[in-house]
């Protein structure tokens, strides 16, 4: 796996989540046992041992001296792990900071600001940065000219962030600009919001969260490569220097 | 740093990398010391020792029994190395895979599309995968009607790969929709493609290209984010669940 896009982890790890994680499970009344936590989560016993023991997994509760038993927010969290790990190749201590957070008992709107934060790759404390200057204000004469609301949020820092990455590889984006990706992107966020209602546990709004960005993102690339490659043969062969036919898809069976 | 897509390995490490990179420096006439490496690249002496050890860095020409020269290639090579490990999370095997296709001499064409690949988070044999019928089918389908060009190629790949991604997760994309996310960026597309011209090494051209696209992919993934916050939001206004002024920007100094 290779990503597309940097992000960076959320700060240092307080360790807070393994805390929360042992007293949530404390609470929790669960009768699965290992074996059936590793048949629903598709995640191997000794990776879920590996998972409990860093702290970003809660233990079982014991049932006695032997037997732990979980339950169904043991099925969130790994599933919740596995995708960071997997889709964004999160590091443990990256999984842990928003499980900690979760696990802190923080906002449902909190929580999807951490993901998207998390995965736009926002590092942090670039909310405050005063380098980021002038991509703060490109990103809020944006918002202003759209009447685009979501300051201070994580979206916005992420644009920030996009913005100074871009400049220091020589690639300046103005608010022009901006608004020509506003005017592509605003209809295609119309058609797709209503899909991400905050409904169920927090493990499963930020899994819904993040993977429905990730789909997203990887096709909103994916669609804009194609583009990129199509224009760049079309000017091949507006200018001779490729034939007429060249590279088309097979045609309709 | 943690990737917004995921991406893969082009396939099993080759070290062919290895055997090129040695014959590549000793046909160099390089002067540069290892401290001017250092200097020209960023990059810590045991780092670059690291990285020649792993054959992913051509060793350097031997003047005499204990100093080994570089030269300008060397810059390259370290240059791309960065950018691949701290833009894109790439592991020594996925950059040996670029490397070793770059330092086997094939074309400026297919060093381009391997970028592609890499970026796009590709896997190797995606292509003839029959499981991806319906999504190449419907990728095909948008390039026939858009008269894209492309096929075969890492773009088109990597829109098979994102659909059918995105499909694992509940999220189907049919050609209609594929039309409006076109609609949306062939004219964006348009407007950059000018900024590549493939002149230079492979090595400077593997690295315009990657930087290029992890910059567009990045803004325009923040422009999304933030697109969707903004209309997450003003639907929110619209039922009443939130005041009309939320989280607008600062106003204008």
């Amino acid at each position: 796996m290779v990503p597309l896009l940097e992000a960076r982890v959320f700060g240092r790890c307080s360790h807070r989540g393994e805390q929360e994680g042992l007293a949530l499970s404390n609470t929790a009344g669960g009768s699965m046992k290992l074996s059936e936590l590793v048949d629903r989560s598709g995640v191997s016993s000794s990776t879920l041992k590996h998972w409990i023991r860093v702290g970003i997994l809660p233990s079982g509760r014991l049932r006695n001296k032997t037997t732990a038993v979980y339950d169904e927010r043991h099925v969130d969290r790994a599933l919740l792990i596995l995708l960071m790990r997997d889709e964004y190749r999160a590091s443990v201590e990256q999984i842990r900071a928003l499980t900690s957070l979760i696990d802190g008992g923080t906002s449902t709107l909190e929580v999807m600001n951490a993901c998207q934060a998390f995965a736009l790759g926002t590092p942090p404390g670039s909310a405050a940065d005063p380098a980021l200057a002038p991509y703060r204000e490109r990103t809020y004469e944006l918002m202003r000219r759209r009447d685009w609301r979501g300051y201070p949020g994580a979206a916005e820092q992420g644009l920030v962030h996009a913005l100074s990455t871009a400049s220091k590889v020589g690639l300046d984006y103005d608010v022009d600009d901006l608004m020509a990706y506003a005017d592509a992107l605003e209809p295609l966020a119309a058609h797709n919001v209503t899909a991400l209602g905050p409904t169920g546990s927090a493990d499963q709004i930020a899994r819904r969260m993040l993977t429905a960005i990730n789909a997203r993102a990887r096709q909103l690339v994916a669609v804009s490569s194609l583009a990129h490659a199509a224009v760049s043969i079309r000017a091949a062969i507006a200018r001779g220097d490729a034939p007429e036919d060249l590279a088309k898809p097979p045609a309709r069976d």
